[in-house]
């Protein structure tokens, strides 16, 4: 490791420390971070922008009973390294090793589990109050980066806390960008807190002026008369004006590599301070590594790379979904000039950048306000325009109300085009998309779509773009299955099933199946042939509206109905099936694949895969056990009454 | 009529009246509006108040071209009014009538539908963002009451819209309300904005002592540097710092009941400026209305009244659900002191009021903010309390990710008590709470229960909060049963259905029912009694976990199945029980019954439910259909093919 961190035993252990050993032992953990990040992947730039922030922050309070929230929590590396976990931090983000953020059950010194942004604020507030009612007098610390700040939540937080009058400490880790360069007017007003030099000289001047005044003691008088208007005025747009209307007290900028100023300010705030304060730290994403420091956008949430050059490792793969997505998105543009592309601080992410060089006018970035994301999107689909939308299936999540209410009941036409639909992987719990069709499939008026490779997604995006309805595209994370793109997509036809595999007669199974489980259910079907056991396999392909007449077709004529798919069982696709099956008085035995009842940990997206039982393998073995099962009752017995099993 | 509102053919009509026209057609609106909700019911106060800000609005813009979006949209009756729809106002809220809220298939003078709050800001600059590419150039004003405000969408989209330095005109309705009293550091400072004395003697002292500087010209020097000062901090609290931090300019305060004041302001507006404009209105809710200006709470959303004297009609009914929730948790805050309660704008619609009496230390109203209400409760009991969150189903939407990511994925015990679920009546479409159980029952860790009856809420309460889980109870709007109220209630078992009525030997059918719908199903059963059809009725009490034993030991005993909920079919509670008994092995015929795939519009609640085939005679009619069915079935044929009817 390195001298310094060996010798830390509790975060206690670095209280006496002097400034050049924790100068030192920051370095010492800036490199553990950078070397296990080259390994297994994570969240680089912002972790080794925060090192010194979480040095001075843990050096003047103690985290045992005060209480830490970080926002998002992709920038706490340091904290876990500091706080026990030093030893398994090459674990992270593997499968049983440590997760990616912060939770609770991994350590009391996670205050609160984050993944998703803008919420620290919210739930400091709740710790303090808690602390309060328990007549405890600990301080509770919440980090929100400028790019969190922008998200709604995080104002409504502000809001509250700020008439509350409790002694919440905020702190705003400014790094000038979220994930990409960060949007919106707050944005700007902090550049303009950061310089404001039109104000320091407007003060000199007006100061040197009353010097010149003769009368003694009238200067003082007016100086300090003028000191009155800016009290009476309060706020001051160079001193936070944005936090002192929502009742902090703003402090700051001071620089976030400057252990030395940072402890001086959190003392001072921490021993002096009894109301809402904000301290504005300015840090430099990647700070410390030279390629993260010049590419942070690259170095947000990277794969495995090669430290020395900054190289990220890539295996040769096909074309992502995303890729896919960017292209198609573009071609489609060109066509139609009223189609518009909103994304919410992922540019790079969703793809839509291709889309912003192209078509600079029609683009929009709201910043980390999905909410937003959603209602202006309707509004321009009631102005006439044809947009589309591209999210993170798990941030889409909080924006539920605004496609249900602002867009599916309005009827407007937007395409919400949803990526890293299903396991994400090594992010883990609070990123998996896997409850998307769950939470939109009820909703009406809205289409969904699920491609089962790239070249069906681009498909969907020329049907959905043409055909102007509410619609969700969801797809998953990574590489597609390397097909053949067609650059002119076949008319698709809305709410067809595609029968891909058809036994002759009745067959033994019909396996329906949405998006990345229909290429596992063609393996399936062939396991399942190799042991003479003949299913039908159907690509679904529509969610919402389905295809009630090839559902049916297929169900009646097979002894079991399977279906399969990267989503939560509960009210998912296999639901929409079983209903499905239920409304058409069709009665017959059927197995569901898809995630269970409980959030799916951080590891690979195999692995995980594996865990859920959404394999070729586990698939055909179930079906081939309830093949036989079914033939014995069937000749057992005549009842229809029920057994129990679990999958 | 009245002989001015009889001359309003279309809203330029109002175009060629002067002042004192415009005040007597004032007068006439009101009373029609008054007159039409003493019948109907409906948002008296906030429509009171906004009178002459529309009259200002449509004589100064043209809603032709220009679009007007209205934030929630409870106060737009006499925008109604003005655009065609004065003739059939008293059909307002009536089934097959005018909607409550604006709406885009009412009229083209409906530029969005709005309902849920903090929606305006978005919408309005989706609009003018379209209006902008299609190269019109058309004014775009958003109208904002102080309360929607605190809503984070609100911020989301002053944020973007404040960057994008487009002319959208936001006008702040400020009555120092929304639904109940204003909370939150925004409404402190909104009221130092209409005072500032502060700041007025400050100025006026310094001017004085300023003018004392005996130098000739070195008073104007002071003076004019002064100013630079003040410009050089460019917002200062009493011109709206906060917007203008955003990227507003800020006019304002405007007397909100002065039309010719309000002219003036906007036609400044309309013809000067070129940027982002927010313009303060103060208006009284209730204006010009005795009753409804002394209690504005009241009415808010009101029921029938009688106009002369304010009294609300009451029809003699049973305590609500809300009452029964009122008292509940206060017995059981009395017991448990970790109890407290949050509730979002609603301590008199959802209960609270009576907990914020008596505990006022640990009640939390977060003003319109539901996301914050939820991330609060869950920071609150990850410090050990045991919060009660206090919602409207609908709004609990707004909340989707709050409560899957910071309550259910850290499994922290918060009880949400979502008021007003299923069909709500005369609000409508907006309000309905019929997604809930879709919304929240994939949600691994989560708890949801139904109640039968007044008497079952107070005694899932009592559980709830001694349990300590993730838990929702979500009840309907209105009039309980008028059941015996047990103070002290016995222990619910966990996870347990309530079998209410079992036939000896194999049933014809059970049905499954939750909530409302337990009542409806016993009913359905005796009619079903007297035609010689005999089903079991169970009260499933828990959407989740469900009773799986109970549901498989009465499926395996029935010839069909059924279910019955107030909520949406997909992905509800029936859909639960599908995926139970198909995950069970249990194929049997299954007929359910709740809300269909379309949103349901405004009524009678008895209305909408018939509508809905939720009734007892409509269940009973149709099982008896499916029981003549399945005996045909059995007796024609083997095949366990299906076959396809309508419900």
């Amino acid at each position: 490791m390195g001298q310094l961190l060996d010798k830390i035993i509790s975060p206690k252990s670095i209280h006496g420390m002097d400034l050049q050993e924790l100068r030192e032992l920051a370095k010492e953990i800036r490199e553990l971070i950078l070397s296990t990040v080259a390994d297994n992947g994570g969240h680089l730039a912002p972790s080794l922008g925060t090192v010194e922030l979480t040095l001075a922050l843990y050096s003047v309070f103690n985290f045992e009973t005060d209480k830490l929230v970080w926002d998002v929590g992709h920038q706490a590396y340091a904290h876990k390294i500091l706080t026990g976990r030093r030893d398994t931090f090459h674990t992270l983000r593997t499968k049983g090793g440590l997760a990616g953020f912060p939770k609770r059950s991994e350590s009391k010194y996670d205050a609160f589990g984050v993944g998703h942004a803008s919420t620290s604020i919210s739930a400091a507030l709740g710790l303090l109050i808690a602390s309060e009612l328990e007549h405890k007098d600990n301080r509770v610390v919440a980090v929100i980066g400028d790019g969190a700040l922008t998200g709604g939540e995080a104002f409504e937080g502000l809001n509250h806390a700020g008439q509350l009058k409790k002694n919440l400490i905020v702190i705003l880790n400014d790094n000038e960008m979220s994930i990409d360069k960060n949007v919106g007017a707050l944005s700007e007003y902090l550049s303009q807190i950061r310089l404001a030099p039109q104000y320091r000289k407007a003060k000199r001047d007006f100061e040197e002026l009353v010097k010149k005044i003769p009368i003694p003691g009238l200067g003082e008088k007016v100086l300090k008369a003028s000191n009155s208007i800016r009290y009476g005025l309060k706020s001051a747009i160079v001193q936070g004006a944005m936090f002192e209307v929502l009742g902090f007290t703003y402090l700051g900028p001071v620089d976030g590599h400057d252990i030395k100023a940072m402890q001086d300010i959190f003392r001072r705030v921490k021993d002096e301070m009894a109301e809402p304060v904000i301290i504005h730290v300015r840090t430099t994403k990647g700070k410390g590594y030279k390629p993260a420091e010049e590419s942070p956008e690259k170095f947000h949430g990277v794969g495995k790379f090669d430290k020395y050059t900054g190289e990220v490792i890539k295996k040769p793969a096909p074309k992502s979904y995303t890729d896919i997505f960017s292209k198609a998105i573009v071609d489609c543009a060109k066509e139609d000039k009223n189609i518009v592309a909103i994304t919410a601080a992922m540019p790079s992410g969703t793809g839509l950048k291709l889309f912003a060089e192209m078509f600079p006018d029609r683009f929009f970035d709201v910043g980390i306000a999905e909410e937003h994301a959603i209602t202006l999107a309707a509004g321009m689909a009631a102005g006439g325009l044809n947009p589309v939308v591209a999210l993170y299936s798990t941030f889409a999540q909080r924006a539920y109300d605004q496609i249900l209410h602002d867009i599916c009941l309005q009827n407007l036409p937007v395409t919400i085009c949803l990526d890293r639909a299903g396991i994400v992987g090594e992010d883990g719990a609070t990123h998996h998309g896997v409850f998307d069709l769950s939470y939109l499939r009820h909703i009406p008026n809205i289409n969904i779509l699920v491609p089962k490779d790239e070249n069906e997604l681009r498909q969907m995006i020329f049907a959905a773009t043409a055909k102007r309805l509410p619609t969700i595209i969801r797809y998953p994370r990574g590489a597609g299955l390397g097909v053949k793109i067609v650059d002119n997509p076949t008319h698709l036809p809305w709410s067809k099933a595609e029968v891909i595999s058809k036994v002759v007669g009745e067959a033994d199974a019909s396996i329906f199946a949405v998006g990345t489980m229909v290429e596992v259910a063609k393996k399936a079907a062939d396991i399942l042939k190799s042991h003479r056991i003949y299913v039908n396999v159907v690509n679904a392909r529509f969610v919402k509206p389905l295809d009630i007449d090839t559902i049916y077709e297929q169900s009646i004529n097979s002894k079991l109905v399977v279906t399969c798919e990267e989503n939560v069982l509960a009210g998912g696709f296999g639901s929409a099936v079983v209903e499905c099956l239920a409304d058409s008085n069709v009665v017959k035995p059927i197995l569901r694949f898809g995630i269970g009842d409980k959030f799916v940990e951080h590891g690979s997206r195999a692995q995980l895969l594996e865990d859920c039982g959404l394999t070729a393998d586990n698939i055909a073995d179930k079906i081939e056990s309830a093949y036989y099962r079914l033939n014995r009752r069937n000749i057992d017995t005549t009842t229809d009454g029920g057994f129990r099993e679990d999958l």
